[in-house]
């Protein structure tokens, strides 16, 4: 039984507390907010959960095995770093550090540490998502042409990061598991209507050697909600709705076809091939009880989870470059690879 | 009764047939155009209207009094100069010209010739797009924040033209006409994963000096068929779906509002407003219909088109400074506003 | 080829002449509308189409072998008679006549005068509707059901049919093609709010021997238009949504399975089979069209229409069997079968 | 603070723990369920609420003023009759009873006992009902014409209540509290294919004195989930779909005027009004919460519940109605009214 700790109970913490309550092999032992109200929330609901307001209180505690981080950006890396120092397993929250020295850190302790160090990148452990790379995998769509994501609606401003850092992370993740292949370059811009507050809105082109593009539209300051993901191939093109209640993955059967008819002066030399759409049936299974299960998977049995250290900093790469080309106007950002 | 006729019966000369046929004070006297089955199709249909494959026999024809040009791009500017120079008004299918220059010579030569110079920017004289532009005009939206445009399909590849010529055209007319206010700068990129092929995917961000931005996102290789506009403003924002049989606009009391409790350091600091929604009825009339009817009354009255060569040529400079930015991967291109 | 008189130009007429003009083998000789606003319109479009306001001369036109009658229901009976008579081949419009008896009348008159008598059951040429047709045919569903359609609009009311006769023939004609299976017995009810006018909501079930069901909703005074047929079977279930653009029909892996764990006390002992959604590519050919070409077949080869007269006296059957129970409130009727 | 036992703890029972445990003004002192299994999820997720398999123990507990009964219907009536006889005030799932003198009894009991007895006919608190009922209170509507609901899934079947008794029971509540005025007669037909099951497909038509007609499509073999209600009136009309996330409730500008143009033969002669389309703001609150603050209010100040018993009667009056016409195939049968 792994005794486990959380570390701030806001938005996504009540997620985790309820996930790793429920997992197998799983106690939750204590769980740590700064806010007072948070914290007698947690007692309402949780009678036998310990609570504090001071994070040293986990580290200290022998009986918790893994610490979550779900706490805004800015402290990731500290409450992350004593954890690990502290010889707890991590489950970081998305993203997992302001900056890729932060990352490269905390995978170093780790390493050290001989600690499992995994970030939450929910989507890579949802059915729609693991469905769509295994599609990728199984070169079911041919050569990736593009992939196209719209993230928006009315809301969440945060006090301290910009869109990219709250929306974008989720396909930045995505792409990494259904790609395989690290982008090359990055364009990005966007705008900041709402005074003295970070982007709301942004435009993010990524770059691939194989001449893939990958484009995402974020705003929090949409009228309706959409999630909504294109993915087009030389031979299937997929439409991810997630908001779909059922058939979130939609496969179509169509794509173009060359001709070399040159007689055809003012038409198309593209010819167009349609056939059936299918929607493959998805597991039922929650994104982040998938995950919890992995997380436990990985420290018991010591293996690299999906989204380990590594993966989180390719991210944070990610949204680093992207920061920088949006205060250029989409000036291209050349990436590590 | 003016005498009108119509060179180019591909895709959209059809619809150009039709509408000046059954136009108040127009009389379709002839059509031209190099295909002989084109030329067959229109006299099987419309056995009074007379046929020729050579455009100077309209030139001069003295029972023509305005000429419509629905050829590809490249022939424009040589089919519009000579239509002018023969004295006909001219109605040409967007964009324009391949050149601002070339727009430039057709806006000088109807000026000397005191003739009509319209473009057929259909759009800007659908119910829709007037509703929109009659609500911004009116403030109700507030300060324009955005304008975010989708227009994806599995779509006609043209031979010398790329997406942005063929779909993007639409968004700028669209823009010229609702904001009135020319961007400052744009940045744009894409792909052409079809070999051979010009772009078949693009993404073009739009910077006004008010600071609100443009995004038009074109592809010709999407599997579903996408006509979609987001507009927001600070106090209403719009939803306009061109594929919705009605309620194609959609008008959303929805906005943010800045707080200023220093208290809330996780949260947000911007709070929500969320009101009612409103589709305002829209009139059931053809856009084509009513620009024929424009353009009627434009030669009548000698009134100068809402959509005249000026427009026209603001279309194609932006058009030539995206295609410039593409081929730089983003780089932003300033435009003279 | 076939030459072709085309009577009543209203609302569906033109359909029928644009589609006669196009077809291979048929030649549209005349038409003929008691209205001179109708007919004057047919001069303007088809200048060598000839016009008149007199059936009769149709009838006594050598150079027509095939008539088709597109006018009110209360008329259909004596033109087809008077064209049957004439020896002309016939299309009559849906629904066939006013009742069983005159249907039964001009079966009768083309087989006494060996001429075709075939009924516009539109729907039936249609794709999507041979496709479900196909499926069904082909033990895809496994046994059936049920059939349940909704045919909801804003209008048009007629001035001497009800709902029933303008909109629930559809469901009628696509029952009688799809389930091959004549009803046995019919109970519906409905209302007609607009005073002086008749049923304008209505609210029937078919029952068959089968022990499936037909349920159909039509309603002139619905503020949105629905178009859609659910098909439940024992294996697989379909949504056919005819106002979708692509995808009309999705055929749903879906269904019950029946468990007979006896400990259930509480709980379901049926349990639930879902699987994947598939939306087979359909052709893109208009009804009419294919309905046209199976017409003139159907006289080259002197064969019998899929849609023949007894098809249209079935219907007819429906209709009058419809109606009687209507007035008494649900009561149950019995059909021949 | 008043004390509270919920008896049932199966699908509903869970919602009511919530709802209680948060509301204020209400403690949840014991929460009974005949099975083992459902006993220890309480004890696990809420370790300070007393669990029994004993309803007695309930009934017995001084610090208990109310109770709340979420079990199948068969036990309703002994089950609310023990409680109010015990001197509590009830809550009670709906239907209330297998019967009418069933609910009879139970009012005069709560009379006697002078206890509130309440039922919970959720959907009459839910935001977009309330709306609903105020359209229609403040004749926005004008004359109601007709009430057309479609509540279909692939669901759950019941082992000994029919989809009648399981789905239209809530269009028989909302029917009660928007329209306020009982129906005179019923028409129902339907269709039991899963064999050894009770019905699962239901088509019920509900005749009201005004002239009004209502219709209620259930069916737990559908291949979707359909939430729909259209509410047409001489006015406006409503589409409510209970699935959109946002936007449940629109309201359409819509209707059709009569003309008395005489000279329209072949045509209409209703005319056709289009408006504007409209989606009032709703609020975003759980019904349940809202009803189990509504029970609390009438415990603590005496007042009659929105859904009391008399209404409970008359929903489960409906039921057996309804149930009646089904056996009879459609046979309509006169109501109390």
């Amino acid at each position: 039984m792994i005794g486990v700790g959380i570390i701030g109970y806001g938005y996504w913490g009540p997620n985790l507390v309820r996930n790793f309550s429920e997992a197998a092999g799983t106690r939750v032992v204590a769980v740590c907010d700064i806010r007072a109200e948070s914290i007698a929330q947690v007692a309402k609901r949780y009678p036998t959960i310990q609570t504090t307001r001071d994070f040293t209180e986990l580290l200290n505690d022998p009986s918790i095995d893994a610490i979550a981080v779900a706490t805004p950006v800015r402290s990731h890396f500290e409450l992350a770093l004593g954890a690990l120092t502290a010889g707890k397993h991590v489950l970081v929250e998305k993203p997992m550090t302001e900056t890729v020295e932060q990352a490269h850190r905390l995978i170093n302790t780790a390493d050290r540490h001989n600690r499992v160090l995994m970030v939450d990148h929910t989507f890579v452990y949802t059915p729609a998502i693991r469905k769509i790379r295994d599609l990728v995998a199984a070169e079911e769509l041919g050569e990736i042409y593009y992939y196209d994501s719209i993230r928006v609606n009315l809301g969440l401003f945060q006090r301290d990061v910009n869109v990219i850092w709250d929306l974008a992370v989720h396909d930045f993740s995505i792409l990494e598991y259904v790609l395989g292949e690290h982008p090359v370059a990055v364009s990005a811009n966007g705008a900041s209507p709402v005074s003295q507050s970070p982007e709301s809105i942004a435009y993010i082109s990524l770059f691939f050697a194989s001449g893939a593009i990958a484009h995402i539209n974020v705003n929090w300051l949409a009228p309706v909600k959409v999630r909504q993901i294109l993915i087009g191939g030389s031979r299937k093109m997929i439409l991810y709705n997630d908001l779909e209640p059922s058939e979130k993955v939609k496969v179509y059967d169509k794509g173009v076809m060359l001709t070399d008819d040159p007689d055809k002066i003012y038409q198309l030399r593209v010819g167009y091939r349609a056939g059936d759409m299918w929607a493959p049936r998805l597991a039922n299974s929650e994104g982040l009880a998938v995950e919890v299960k992995h997380f436990v998977d990985c420290i018991n049995n010591s293996l690299v989870p999906e989204t380990d250290g590594s993966v989180g900093m390719r991210v944070v790469e990610l949204l680093e470059a992207t920061s920088q080309s949006l205060r250029r106007r989409g000036q291209p950002i050349e990436l590590r690879g």
